[in-house]
């Protein structure tokens, strides 16, 4: 089978050609001079990028393994944290937190619904003895944002922790890190900066170390251990690395990194939403139904739509992929295929990417049998990415 | 400060072209057919590669990930574990055994010695009630080699699982999964392989498998777990991810497995050993002293070579870098000044790569004030080289 | 300023992956043996894809070089020459023959109409001294498809040489050189190959060849000398050559002709005439008018379509590169400013680069204040485009 | 056959990682705005390297091209030229010299030697009717540099036009055009710039176009034309190509020139000269002879040694590309079987290639049974490499 003309998915999604050449670039030591000053300074712009002037720590392993090891290093037995859930990640967060030992609370929405700060805030009321809340700003599997813009000076004013999944939401949207008080946030890049997906990106409190410390089972001398990071690269003179580096991921992270600065975040993050609200409102005229139950719920990154009657997920992504060589994808979890996912990451949020996009879920769900107005999507999809370039041009 | 011209280190080192290709090639989806269908056929390729029909696991993580894994899901507290210890990594080994709460009995020798079978057999033959044997294959951090070959019946014999660290072994020594009864294999792609450093490859025999879920204290629900592995990908139909695989390292990876087999693994491992007696002989007729107190230790990924008095090891490299371009590895660990080290692997291992590296760190020794010969050296590098050349064409 | 997101241009035209890959592999000396082989086995791939037994020239040299090269060393002063011009490129092929001495008849018809094969014949038996003809299979600057398969018998049994320019046609159109008698056939790799603008693919016959010995006009001793390929290259051992070779070029010659051969030379051809007849229903559908006075004249390589009244050519082409990153043609000599045209070619012609390439130029004339309807437009295409897959799917 | 591990050639050359990034980098069309630009850029940064202020012109195809374009254009039947001959490109230009109806006078040298400014000087006071001037400042096929700073003035005070064929001086000797005064200096890629041989580098005076426009045998009209060049391209807005330039091509020549602007031209020439004496030190040491009777003849591109009596010369090639992966060149012309060539340019000059280049010559050559004292050779051959960068590092 070919590979795909198309990969306009929930991530992994398409590169650039810069990114792919950085990835391509030749592999040299870790520990020479050009990687060490590379990785150091990668860490600087990873900070520049979440707006922190906090730590930051770049694991090895994609994001999956920065959310345990922050839920394993902060979470002692006994303690009381408040999980908000609308989604399936924090779902699987809270599965972490109890298992670690936590007493959870939960602000519960239906997951086609964002996460409510004043249900935040009448929890933190009713447990002033909370010390981490945790939350997922853009929940991939659903397409659904959450206002941590919002929640974070509640948590601060509660003296709690508060722990970011910024996975999806870094590139698409605001993350700021010293302005909100974000104690741990943990990014992907394989999403918005549609890098690699082999590597964790996060930025790390004092705060956040402190209860690390304190906390007795927090992880030492293992992979899944942010103290070891601590110990044995943040506090020392980082030039001894716990393990080996992935210096491939490390020159690709590099290179996203670098193309969105060049860039401009603002530039980045408005671009996302340029081609988010494009979908939408694409999908919308087509006569498909968002997922997200308002669109002030929707995420930049991918667009959630709800899987008409009397299609299949699995088949109608198949014929799309066969048929028209376009790669999208289906839902997650227990939404797998309640959802189709258009992703709107990086390069797929480019251009006309996004009338790609919903001309082969349009004309992929017609030839099954759907009844739907691919003209008046792609029209629609138009519409918005014609405004937003011509106000750009005003603008300018 | 530019790119070395020369990566001949102890890994990660120099990738081939082809490899770099592989990596720069367009991201696609894990869920793409395409892709779920290279990462199930390179399981198949590392197996053959490790001549191994058990299951094979590819991580996300660099073979420390691998090695705890296996450490953690085998171990259970109070079992008798036995460490053959001939160097750092195997001595970091038994620290994970301890601290999981095994009972560890240890063949200790010098770091600059293998470890001796008829030891093991007489350690086994006191201690029978050893459920676990570990041993590092081959010590990339003093370039010594233990006889994995001659251990394995032994431990075969005394009922006991086999845990290998092969990560350097693999492409440069035999390692045989099926014929040796090896039940937990781990190696890396940065090695001899010379891919991206960003995988554990595993194998896993049913013993191994069946003692891991005997094991409550084996992680479950963890970036670290085998068992993960196990139930939702290998027992399962192999379509669910347990996390975003890194799709840009499995696609170098396939594609340094790939050039292997091309290659013919006994060619490469041919190969290999040829560019390891090629620095020996090199090192030795400049007036160096390997660090192997015998030839027979030596490994054939990595040479160490004692640093001569008076020079300082840290210095040496960079002067050996900045004048010459040639990135050449120190030692690790407790060795770390101890030792400089060549590395010999994947495409360093080929051609006069041998000769650069003997050249380098001869004239960087010289330049410093060491008296060695550099001539007579790089004359017995090339008469190494020379000779199998010459074998290799009367053979064809 | 950014690159395009897509090039769906008159050519050069995108690339795919591979080629790219293939291009930036490791320049090689262009006597080593592995580069001398490849050369040698691109001559007999390329002979393939032309379906010629004749002898391959790869003269390094946009094919405008190739097409000079054989117009100077066929025509010999005083020769009559019928030149069939329904295009910009035939016209431009006239005057060369007319500056090296030739008579030139002509047949000749609109520039948006096909040449006919009936008015050849009739051209034919009005001057049976003809000894050349010429004609341009696919007219890039206007996408006219002349009938090359109805001439060329008339051409043979007229006695006299067929010259065929196939840059645009060769991987569109069949380009029969063995079966239709082609005698000398010209290809750019850069148009359906999809591959560097470098090179002009050649093939010559017996009776070409022997026609240029006789001109002592043919050049010698020059880059624009066949001859010198003949009797340098061609009728020695195949190795020296004449100047130093683009290796570069080669490597992705090499590498776009492996495509079109594993992908199959028909199915390639399908691929772009679905992709032609996809743009022509698209542009129709949305209110706009093909350049081809008839569907039946439209080549399978670009479509070229009216500009609007009131629309400036560079103005609208400028509006849809900058608002949407989308870079399609203009036309190209007196036709500059009649015509857009749309590149199908390579994988331009996949997947749904053809809704792309109709999107933008629909959006864009709205924008600029034409009355187009975008929704049919796109509906159209897709509709093309899903018949095609359609059938395809009930072949297999 | 496997890709030699290094191409230590006469060129075209190893390319740097950076230089193959930019020839895999998307194709764009010729007309994009991006592509027009980068263009018109890389004509003021080719006049940069050269230090010219003339016209730059850039034609596609390897720097013959352009010789033959200056020769054709410069030439009237009848003209007198002085054509300085040091070896076997001057020869041949000269035949296309007299081809083109010039009384072609000359000044020759021994192919082992180089030209000498006070025989030029004669040969001008004896010819004062001399129009044009045509020296090869570097005679790749035998490693001779010609003085063309102490030829210039001479060529100047006698009114005649000089022609500089610098294809392989430009990056390892100084090219003054603007404080020299040559009129037409033609360059290459592949040379000491480590490009694709695809493109013809050139710098054309005020005074060479009057002469070319008042040639009516300058060609126009053709592939071949400069004239061309000047009416279409120089003297119109820089809008419309004559030909579909080689975006490959252009992408790869602008890294080039783009590293050696990094890095600094003098200190390019610089690291030249030194790999050129590196190797000269070490193949005298070895015992070989070098082609050129005095050191100050040897050019900074490559080294000519002679082939050893009873040694066969593409036996030996043969030898050490297939036992060694080395690919070192034979000589060129009249001279394929008396030298062979080390190349060392672009990347090839840098680190211990060198020490490569020589021992991989020793080596086979001892081999094949001459009597080499390789060690010898190396240990010169670092000494010069050594001494160079201590010099560096202390002016530093």
């Amino acid at each position: 089978m070919r590979d795909p003309s198309f990969t306009l998915t929930a991530g992994p999604t398409a590169a650039t050609p810069r990114t792919l050449q950085a990835l391509g670039q030749p592999i040299i030591f870790d520990y020479d001079p050009v990687f060490l000053e590379k990785f150091r300074e990668l860490e600087r712009k990873v900070g520049e990028l979440m707006r922190s002037s906090d730590d930051i720590v770049l694991m090895q392993g994609e994001a999956v393994l920065g959310l345990e090891a922050a839920a394993r290093a902060l979470t002692c037995p006994g303690m009381k944290a408040l999980n908000l859930v609308s989604g399936v990640y924090a779902a699987w967060f809270g599965d972490w937190l109890r298992e670690y030992g936590a007493e959870v609370v939960e602000v519960r929405v239906p997951y086609d619904e964002a996460v409510d700060a004043d249900d935040v805030r009448r929890a933190l009321d009713e447990h002033p003895d909370v010390e981490l809340v945790a939350v997922v700003q853009s929940e991939t599997p659903s397409g659904i944002h959450n206002p941590v813009g919002d929640i974070a000076p509640l948590v601060r004013d509660a003296g709690a922790l508060l722990l970011v999944d910024a996975v999806s939401a870094l590139g698409c949207e605001e993350v700021l890190v010293d302005e909100w008080g974000i104690d741990v946030c943990v990014a992907g890049p394989q999403k918005c900066l549609a890098g690699p997906p082999g590597m964790s990106l996060m930025s790390i409190s004092t705060a956040a170390w402190e209860a690390m410390e304190r906390n007795p089972n927090a992880p030492r001398g293992s992979f899944v251990s942010l103290l070891d990071w601590k110990h044995g690269w943040v506090d020392s003179d980082r030039t001894k690395f716990l393990y080996t580096p992935s210096v491939v991921d490390v020159n690709g992270v590099d290179s996203v990194v670098d193309q969105v600065l060049d860039e401009g975040l603002d530039t980045c993050i408005a671009r996302h939403q340029t081609a988010a609200r494009a979908v939408r409102a694409g999908v919308q005229a087509m006569g498909l139904e968002l997922w997200a139950r308002r669109e002030a719920y929707a995420a930049g990154c991918v667009t959630a739509i709800r899987v008409p009657e009397g299609i299949g997920r699995a088949d109608a992504l198949a014929h799309i992929r066969d048929r028209y060589g376009v790669m999208l994808s289906g839902g997650y979890g227990e939404l797998a295929d309640k959802v189709f996912r258009i992703g709107h990451m990086g390069p797929a949020a480019d251009s006309l990417n996004p009338v790609v996009a919903v001309s082969a879920l349009g004309r992929g769900l017609k030839d099954l049998g759907a009844d739907v107005r691919i003209g008046d999507g792609v029209e629609a999809t138009l519409e918005v990415i014609g405004e937003a370039a011509e106000r750009t041009v005003s603008a300018a």
